[in-house]
Formats: structure tokens, sequence, C-alpha cells
């Protein structure tokens, strides 16, 4: 019996299980869907206590010549009848079913593993972020330790992208619609742009992508052979509209900063481009800890802008980066966007669920609609290539991923605050107030509120600080600290230099200036 | 005879003294303005060359027994008949007017000066920002060298704020448009607001303040007297709507990062948080070179919200604040905002014109409106003092400014390039690149173009480079740079390691973390 079919049934079993445990319910619908099935009664007063009477009664009512795969139901849920919260509200009950009792097992094992991580929760915890109804959906407010870890990594893209040679820009949150009519993106993505706010006669639109700005930046001089590739780069938060419905904590959200890039470069630097492009984005994921990948290189669609010559190049030398980096990639055959060939790299999480990050894309179309040029070696206009990319995503989406893919508990460059200083009793404050001068290249906090040190240490481990020094008489006669270290607790007393050589220790090598 | 009458009968004696010489020329209207006066004629095809025999008839035209003051024809310009663009096109005369001929040449001499400092020509000059008609008016594009200063001032504002004790927070440009009805914005400040986007049902607005998105944050948990003062700071891009004809430059924009903080504490903390932000206020103007201020205090206006006591308390806290540092001020009696007292300081720069740019506000106002509390001693709920203080005012503005006091010659910790490395031939090239490198703390560029070593330094010069390092053989065999110091010239040769001493020693004291 084919899965789908597996859960289809089940809807029907639920159905008749219920029916017959409580004979007053009234049908609503049933539907299987991803994992399992759920069905819609009226007249249904249930809590989650009577979900397992109903799983039994429902074991009975199988039968036992077909194998209908293992199940559980798993929660209740309100649900409008048709969907219309102008009709009554229904009970819903939701259930999960797979072919074997070890899927299911190992379905309600992941599902378990990645609630502990929901990075919605451990946003809200480590007070990082917040998402107020009053403000706006998919609008987070990132509070201090967030907009910390948001510094953390805005400065480490600043300084390895400048040591690449990309300029940085900045540019305005709103700009003329008809930037927006020139790139097509007014006609080709519209339904995901906020309408125009009017000014002065004139429309302007809440900017959906920085490009069209980056190149009137490039088109702000005339531009020679010699002057590229020119690496313009921003942290540029663009606004798009999702359905509220679609919203997700940081992963989904309506407002987001993408790490956004683009490389204009003549057609002999194309190759080089991408090489490095790839390599140093690889590096940076790696940095942050991901090392597992899926690539994806999706080549010519059917309907596609440019000359064939274009896209074989362009393709070639995307498969030529991926190869000389000995990087295992799929191609998704005429899976490209109609206006150039491209690179997606999905990142794999500690417990190998896919985030989509990176993007290489190859745009044969802004140029055009742009008419940007470059003058060649013999004083002639040409048409420079353009390279959208982006590496992390959006800063949002990443923060999100990263969230989940330590539980929290974020690599010590990271996390926001990286020590906690305990002074046992007030006595110890001056000796902690001397350590915490001493720390003062890191992010420590002096605990000196009046709690117990039990206490203290408990906070200190879920809000996931990745050292808690106590100190008391003992550690000021001998000038240490008493560590304990995340996920290790007390790893025993220390001098201040050894602990600090420590930390640094800890650190990826990081670019200093 | 006052001055607004010579200008007055200066407009009169322009027309009588261009009829004479054209008498074919049709009277438009003329007008005295700042500084002068103008007058509009039809049918008069002159060209700037033609203004002092205008003058030299204006003289001849003026009686012996009035003074009307010294004037000087300044500039023609194209003007339309009552203004209005469906008119025909006159030709604008303009004139500037003073008591003395000293005043009008002290004036004359001021604008020559202004001129040279305009940071939307040196903003160009320098390739720091451009302002494009396609994107929109006032919403400037920051280029590579532009993003570097920016980088810089976001740097040190963020290292010395967070040592202050400061919490960053980064909130979304767009928000529901009920929280500026709460504070009560849309009401007051309504033709400063640009019309609402809608998504799914809900207005939002491009945020013109921060404010509600700081008092959420301090919403988001309890808050008792122990955690007071929370002190939000945030560079928060915000957009408010300015007639097209008053925006300039940088200094009058539509968008602009605002160096925004919200201070909430008790009324017992009111003076010792005005007077530490005042002196760290005062401090940080001064690093960028500023140290004559004009400041205002403003006091109750008529119609005011809070009670007497809450005024009297807060005005004293802020005149304790000035006179602690021993600061003039001066008293605008009444000037206040309806929600509470102020100080406002104008910087003056090196020409000594004045720039509003930080403003203290004590706000007896959005602490109501949004309800928002603490916990006090006795577990009563309390309602916290809120303040709004900007230290730049804005970014824009601020880098206006600058390039203004300085004429576009940075100081060395400020400059988005530090210096230019000019090997003298190819062969010199790998030397330089080891400087390069040595250099490697600051922002240096290889000038290894194929143009001579003094167009090079011609061109470091234009674009105010505080340093250009030569280098050719004896530099490499004596391993020294051949220094250029801007303003200075040759200064000789020196040691790098003496060089970088040199660079280091020209910063202001500034937080290495």
């Amino acid at each position: 019996m084919k899965l789908d079919n597996i859960r289809h049934s089940l809807v029907n079993i639920l159905a008749a299980a219920v029916k017959e445990l409580f004979p007053r319910v009234k049908f609503g619908a049933g539907l299987a869907i991803e994992d399992g099935f759920y069905y819609d009664f009226d007249n249904l007063k249930i809590s989650d206590k009577d979900l397992p009477k109903i799983e039994k009664k429902m074991k009975e009512l199988i039968k036992k010549d077909i194998k209908p795969g293992s199940f559980k139901l798993t929660k209740l849920a309100g649900a409008y009848w048709k969907g219309d919260e102008k009709n009554p509200m229904l009970t819903r009950i939701y259930g999960v079913a797979f072919n074997t009792k070890k899927e299911l097992d190992q379905y309600l094992k992941t599902q378990e593993e990645a609630e502990k991580r929901d990075h919605r929760k451990l946003g809200q915890k480590l007070e990082l972020f917040s998402i107020n109804e009053e403000i706006g959906a998919g609008l987070p407010l990132w509070h201090g330790k967030g907009t910390i870890l948001r510094h953390i990594i805005e400065d480490y893209l600043y300084k390895e992208l400048t040591s690449q040679g990309y300029e940085w820009l900045t540019t305005p949150h709103i700009g003329k619609l008809s930037l927006w009519k020139t790139s097509g993106h007014w006609d080709f993505y519209r339904e995901n742009i906020y309408s125009p706010i009017k000014i002065e006669q004139e429309e302007y639109l809440l900017k959906p992508m920085n490009c069209p700005f980056h190149i009137k930046v490039y088109q702000s001089k005339i531009r020679s052979y010699k002057d590229l590739p020119i690496k313009f780069a921003e942290l540029g938060t663009v606004y798009r509209y999702e359905k509220s419905g679609v919203l997700h904590g940081l992963t989904r959200v309506r407002g987001f900063t993408q790490d956004d890039a683009h490389i204009f470069c003549t057609p002999d630097q194309l190759d080089k481009e991408l090489f490095s492009m790839l390599k140093y984005g690889l590096k940076i994921l790696k940095t942050f800890g991901f090392k597992n990948y899926e690539i994806y290189l999706s080549t010519r669609p059917k309907k596609y802008m440019g000359t064939l010559k274009m896209w074989r190049q362009a393709t070639d030398s995307l498969k030529y980066a991926c190869e000389k980096l000995k990087l295992k990639y799929e191609l998704d055959p005429e899976g490209g966007v109609f206006y150039g060939p491209k690179i997606d790299i999905k990142i794999k999480d500690s417990i190998g669920r896919p985030w989509q990050c990176s993007t290489f894309q190859i745009d044969f179309n802004l140029p055009k609609a742009f008419n940007i040029s470059y003058i060649d070696e013999k004083g002639k206009k040409k048409e420079p290539i353009m390279i959208h990319r982006a590496l992390l995503g959006s800063l949002e989406r990443f923060i999100g991923v990263l969230l989940e893919h330590y539980e929290g508990a974020l690599p010590v460059w990271l996390s926001p605050i990286q020590a906690w200083i305990i002074p046992i009793t007030s006595r110890h404050e001056k000796y902690a107030n001397e350590i915490k001068k001493k720390l003062s290249s890191f992010r420590t906090e002096l605990k000196n509120e009046n709690e117990t040190v039990s206490k203290k240490i408990r906070q200190g481990e879920i809000q996931k600080v990745p050292y808690l020094l106590v100190i008391g008489d003992k550690e000021m006669k001998t000038k240490t600290v008493r560590v304990r270290e995340r996920g290790k607790g007390d790893i025993g007393e220390m001098k201040i230099d050894k602990f600090i050589d420590k930390i640094w220790h800890s650190y990826p090598n990081l670019r200093k200036n």
C-alpha cells in the first residue's frame, strides 16, 4: 500500500473511531497531508488526553488483512469550517503516519529534536529578538543581544569582503517605481512588491531588491576594462510581501537584510570570479560551522534571454568553479531563471536538514535593460557580465538557521555574551571587577545581583553562556577564576591569562582589521 | 537708512538702470530678500558680462544725498512669471546689499569660502555619494568611500555607546500605522509622513521615527527599578517628507540615519543621566573636531502635558547638567515642545557657521500614551521618564557638516583612504606591496597605474588623501618611504615604523574594543 493511500485510509478510520466513541459528533471533512492526516469534527469537546483512546479505537477498527502503516495522533487544533472565519469553529484532530514503526519513531524523534531547536523559542529565551503583532507580522524587532549577534556577523563580512576587493555601498529603502519597471521586476515579481508610495506626483517602491541602486552607482562614472571586475556589496534591507499564513519566525519574514553583492566583469573574467566567489563563500560558511552542502546548478530553461553562446560560456564557468573546488553538485536541467544560469547552495544543519542560503546568479538581462557598459582595450563600449550573489542569504534567515543548527549554543565568537563573572559574595566584587577589566576584549557581564550562585549558574546555563566564572576567596587568593564551561560543567581553576588564551583559541581565524 | 529699506530701494534702482540700458525690456517684479534683492525682466537677453555695466548705471542713478549701502549684482537666473511654470520664463537679476563696503566684502568672502566648502561638490569630487534623480530626490546613494566613512563613524559610536551601557536595537523600516496614532505623530506630524502602505487590510507607515519600536522592546518584558536606566540606541534610518524645493545635498534629505537613543529612567536618575549624556555627547563631538557650540535650553510652552512639578524637575535637571559642565547656554523661554523641555546643541564649524545637531528631549507624553511602566521598590507600577536623544543628529547631515568644516580634508582617522603608495616604476612595485602589507592596519591604496608620479601626486592632493608615499630606488635601498603630508608637502624619508607611529599619533584616543 502506498504511503499516500495509507494516510487517506487513516482519515476515514479516524472519523469512524471518533463516531464510535462520541456518537453525537458531526463530521466535517478530513484530508491526507504531508507526514499524515487530519479530520475536522463538530460537536466534539475533547482534550489531548482523549487522543490515546481514539488511537486505540482506530487500531481495533483496522482490519487484520490490510497493513495500514504505523500512525500516531499528534494534536488537536481549532479550524473554521471550510477555512472561512465566518463559519463555526470545528475541532481538528491531527495524526502522522508512516510505512513502518521505525520510520514513525524516526519522524517523532526528529520532530522532538526540531522542536528543541525551534529558533522562535530560542530567540525568545536568549532574548535575541521578538515579533510583535502591534508592529506587524514578519517584521522582527532585534533586541540588545540579537543586535550584538547581527553586528558580529556584519563586522565579519565587512572585513572579509573588503579584503576581497569588494566596495560597500549604502542605498535607500525606497526608490522610484520606474527603476523596477526598467529592471522587469514590476512585471514579473509584482505580487511580492508592496504598493507604491506617492511623493509629489511620482510613485516610489519600498525596495524589494538592491540591484537597480547598485547599477546606478556603477553608472555614476565611465568604467574602463582596467577597473573591472567591480564588486559592490551591501547589507541591504529589502521588503517583500509574503502571505501572513506562511510567515515563520526569522526564516520567512516580510523585511530582511540581504548580504547582497553585484559583480560586474568582462566575459574573460567570469571563470576566475565565479571560482573565487564560490571558494570564499564556502570558506565563510565553514567559519560559521557549516561543512555539508547540497549544491544545485540550474541550466538554460525553454524561455531565455541572451545567446546560446552566452549561456554555454556562463554554464561552463559555473561547472568549472564547482569542479576545480571538487564540489559535488546536482544539475537542475532547464531550472535556471530566464536571465541566466545559477548555483544554489543549501547548507545542512547538525540534524541534516537542508536550508537554502547562498545563491550565485549570472544575469544577462539587467546589463541590457539598464544599458550598462565599460570601455574595452580598443576604446569600444562593451556590455559587462553581471553576477548577483548572496552568501548567507539574509541575516534574519541565517541567524534562524544558526540557532537551530547549534540549538542556541552559539560558538564563543558568535555568542552575544561570552562569559558571566559571578562573585560569590559582595566582598568578591572588587576582584570580579578586575577580572572584568582584564577580559575587556570580550563580551562579559558581571552578575552581582542578590541571588544565590547556584541560581545564577542555572540561569547562565539556560542562557547558554559559554563560560561562567565563579569567584570566591580561593580564587581571589590564588588570582584565578573557577571556570564552568558550557556543556562540560566545572573545569577547575585557571589563571586569567590562561583563560584568555582559551577563549582566543576557540575563535576561528578571523581577520583582525 | 535701515538695511531692509536699502535693499528695497535697490530693487527699484536695478529696474530703472536696466530700463535705461535696455529700453525694450519689460518689467516683471522685484523683491528685497535675505542678503539682497532681485528683479525679473521680460525681453532681456544678457549675460553675466553685462552685470558690471548695470551695476555702473545703478551707481550713477543713485542720488548723492541718500546712502543706499554697498551692493553687488551677483548672478542671472531664469524665473517663471509669478513662479508658475505655465507662464513664460523671465530673466532674474540677483544682487546683494549691505550697509557698508566692509560688510559687503565680508559677505562676499564668506560666500566664496562657503562655496569651496560646499559638501555637495566635495562629496562628488571625493566620490563619497551621489544623488540621482532616477532614484529620487533627497535619497543619497553612498558609494564605496562614503560607506567607509559612515562605517568608521558607526563603528566609533557603537563602541563608545556600548561602553556607556547602551543596548543597540535593530528595528524595521515599516510598522503599523496604529503605532503612530498612539504616539500622536499621526495627528501632529502627518505632513512629514509618507502615505500608508496597505498589507492584508492593515495600513503600515514608512517609519518617520524609531520611538514606538523602542517602546515595544522596552515593553517586551516586565522592568524593575533595578533594571533602570535602560538605554536603547539605534542607527535607525527614517523617512520624512520634505518639499523638493528645500532639499539640499546631505543636510536636507528625505531619508536619513538618526543616531537615535531612548533612555528610560526613574525621576531620581534624571540628573545623573542628563549630566552624563551631555558630558559624553560633547566628548564625542570634540573627537570629531567640534569644540564650539551654541546651546539652547527650551522651557515649558503655554500648552503642555504633565504637571508643573514634572516640568520644574526636568528643567532643573537640564540646567544642572549644563551648569555642572560649566556650559554657557541660552534660555529659550516657552520654546519647549508640548511633551517636555529640551536642550539643543548647534555645533560651530571652522568658519563659524552654526549647525543644529544634538538634541536631548525629555518626554512626558509617550510613557503615558503607551502606558509603559516599571516596578518600584515597593512592588508598585510606576511610569518611567523617557529621554530622546541624538548626538550627531543624522549620519547624512553630520557628514555634510564634517565635509564643510574640514573643506573635505577629513582627519586621518576619518579619511576613507589614509595613504596612497606610489611606486615610481614597476620595479618598485614589489617593495611597494611590502609597504602596503606593513600598513595593513590602515586604509591604503597601491597606485600602480601607468601614469606619471607627478600626476598621481596631483590626483592624491585633489582627493585630499592625508599621506602620499612615494617609493623609488633610494627608498628601497634605505628601507624607507618618502612621505608627502596633506597641506605640508614633502616631509622627507621615514622608516615605515616611524610612519606607522605618526599615523597612530594623529588618531584621537579611540576605544580599541
